[in-house]
């Protein structure tokens, strides 16, 4: 059982052993657009690609070092996606790690490479030269080095995210430490987003264990986001553990479950970020599934809801209609009964068992403008719950995704 | 072989034996708001309905009637759904059609009934009442009455939409006349919108050919539309054949297959206005897929494109971002590769078997800025083919959608 949980204003170099940096190459018209992350010694390592049939060089290159199981460094840009570049992306996507290798004296299969940005634009390599060496020079640990990658990762995004926090169990010889930072502008888009996240840790950890926790508290947070349904050809998430602290997890047990648990409240609160600042987003969206017939059934239900253009601009204009949240649990496709559901928004009970409630349509209103809003739908018919979490639709992700050229 | 294929300007009662009206009786806030359609006899009639577990009192009634083979009217109210409103909702139904059945003296399970509109108010039978009352006042034949029922079953549609056609095929004893009004707005929505069509012919043929005719045609048509992937709960589309022309189809075979081809065509001319006129659209959106390696997957990579926001606001912008469409096409679930793929913006190739092509992007931009634009996606896998309707997303969508208040 997790004992402590205790949240620090930093982010992935707060765990022992690591050290970042993020700095402007001009890849971007304006901003920082490079970043490394660098483990003092061999890290244990575990990734997540994107399961979109179009990949980023990076993710085919990464894909490879995860297997491997360790890594030393992460190098990631924004701006250039380096997707649908053919045999020229691979080989410069190789040349980025390369380069990376080279200056920090370790195998170019220990370096991960992330790319977002534009698709089908060569990634100009004079630039990411620039990167590589003024990253290096200006690699660091604390707050104000954690920032900075995490705001260079950045594409359409609003603010940089990043979470760390030290946690303790009663069954781990000592605490463990987590840092994390991500980006996605809650558009997961291949144009000037993609989904990446990194996670580091101070534990020591092998790198199967290691997968199997990442697996595991992704697809209960970064999982559980969506702002358009959109996939990314660069989604990526990558979890180091650097050995350095004294917390160690060697197999399976109680232990491993409590770090599970944490890493997965360290990825959800990574993955909360990342809805609350889609792409136009005005409010964060929980939308919670309860009573169904499956795990599978709970996670369709939820799904349908927090994708649907109909719930999401309702939510925009703040209105209780309940209908189209109804409407977009009875197309999910998994049994589904109006007669035996409830809806609630926040804590309102608007629609119960077949028809709706003579609820309070003023209070429903008011409890919409908030910034952040649960609705419920209790499907009466099972044991099986999910959440998700989304954003509304509104005039600014219009505006972001038409006024943007290529 | 269909020889010739007439069109006029005309709608639901263009074939032998059908009268309408559309009147207005208060459930809007101003216009027409209620129809009717009524065979001169009995004709045969076929019927498909919602797949949304949440289904109003109307299509609960019709599925029933149409399971009977039969009917001779069809009752249309909309500005409002009569969804959820449990044992009420359906006693109203009854009730409605009822009434026709008296005022008309058919049988009432010879009357189909529909309804669109705002879910989860009562019907105010006070106002269908006299719906019926003057609908069965004013039935009449030709252009007027045909567009005056078409504009009465609108709801956020910005025009009424119908269409007719005198069709002849090589083996038929006569031509065929085939008529049908449509109203969508596009969007396929429980709370201002539903899809709702309705098609006549005068051809004599016995219901279960009509009903798998009508399978087959939906299918290649109104199954072929997307606004934003949203089901109604009241969707429905009926086919009401009189036997009063000369024409007749009375087995499977040519004639039959000629048939199909001709209500196929006719009902893809409907499915066209819907997207054309989706809630805010700009321009309809053809997305062509070849090349796929199933029916199955062009299709799914068809309707990944074509629900893809990021895709429709791209086109929106009128900006040739061909990542988009190659990145909705790689998460459809089906076997894809970039690299066998090529992709046209109108007759412009933009992508070509994993990489971009030099494209002239100013003439891709002025090809967007059409009113209606052809996507085409080529795997290179297989020889399937799919197509699918859609129209691109406006800051108008959000509009309608967000400031329409329950």
């Amino acid at each position: 059982m997790i004992t402590s949980w205790r949240e620090v204003e930093a982010g992935i170099t707060f765990p022992e052993g690591f050290a970042t940096a993020g700095v402007r190459c001009g890849l971007k018209t304006s901003g920082e657009d490079f970043a490394l992350v660098v483990s003092e010694s061999e890290a244990t390592v575990a990734g997540l690609f994107t399961t979109n049939k179009v990949q980023g060089a990076c993710v085919r290159y990464s894909r490879r070092v995860v297997r491997g199981g360790a890594a030393q460094a992460v190098v990631i840009n924004a701006g250039n996606a380096n997707t649908c570049n053919g045999e020229q992306g691979d080989t410069d996507n190789r040349t980025m790690a390369d380069w990376v290798s080279r200056h920090l004296h370790i195998p170019p299969d220990r370096v991960i490479t992330a790319s977002t940005g534009v698709i089908g634009h060569l990634l100009p390599m004079e630039n990411v030269r620039k990167g590589v060496d003024l990253a290096v020079s200006k690699l660091d640990s604390g707050r104000d080095a954690d920032i900075g990658a995490a705001t260079a990762i950045m594409t359409t995004d609003t603010y940089a995210k990043y979470r760390a926090a030290e946690v303790d169990a009663d069954g781990w010889v000592a605490p463990i430490r987590l840092g994390g930072m991500c980006k996605g502008a809650g558009m997961i888009a291949p144009n000037m987003a993609t989904m990446l996240a990194f996670v580091t840790t101070d534990a020591r950890i092998p790198a199967p264990l290691l997968q199997e926790a990442l697996r595991r508290a992704s697809e209960a947070s970064f999982n559980r986001v969506t702002v358009d349904g959109d996939t990314s050809t660069n989604d990526m998430c990558i979890l180091m553990a650097s050995g350095m602290g004294n917390g160690e997890i060697s197999r399976a047990g109680d232990a491993f479950e409590d770090f599970v648990q944490a890493l997965t409240r360290l990825c959800t609160l990574l993955a909360k970020e990342l809805a609350r600042d889609g792409e136009g987003a005005t409010k964060l969206v929980e939308v919670r599934v309860r009573g169904a017939v499956s795990a599978p059934a709970a996670h369709a239900i939820a799904r349908t809801i927090a994708e649907s253009p109909l719930v999401k601009t309702a939510l925009f204009g703040n209105d209780p209609n309940w209908g189209r949240v109804l409407m977009a649990a009875g197309r999910a496709g998994v049994p589904f009964d109006p007669d035996q559901t409830s809806l609630f928004i926040g804590d309102i009970e608007v629609f119960k068992t077949g028809t709706g409630m003579n609820f309070d349509r003023d209070a429903a209103h008011d409890y919409l403008t908030n910034k952040e809003i649960v609705l419920t739908v209790d499907a009466g018919m099972g044991d099986f719950t999910d959440t998700m979490w989304t954003c509304d639709y509104s005039y600014d992700y219009i505006k972001i995704n038409a006024e943007y050229h290529t």
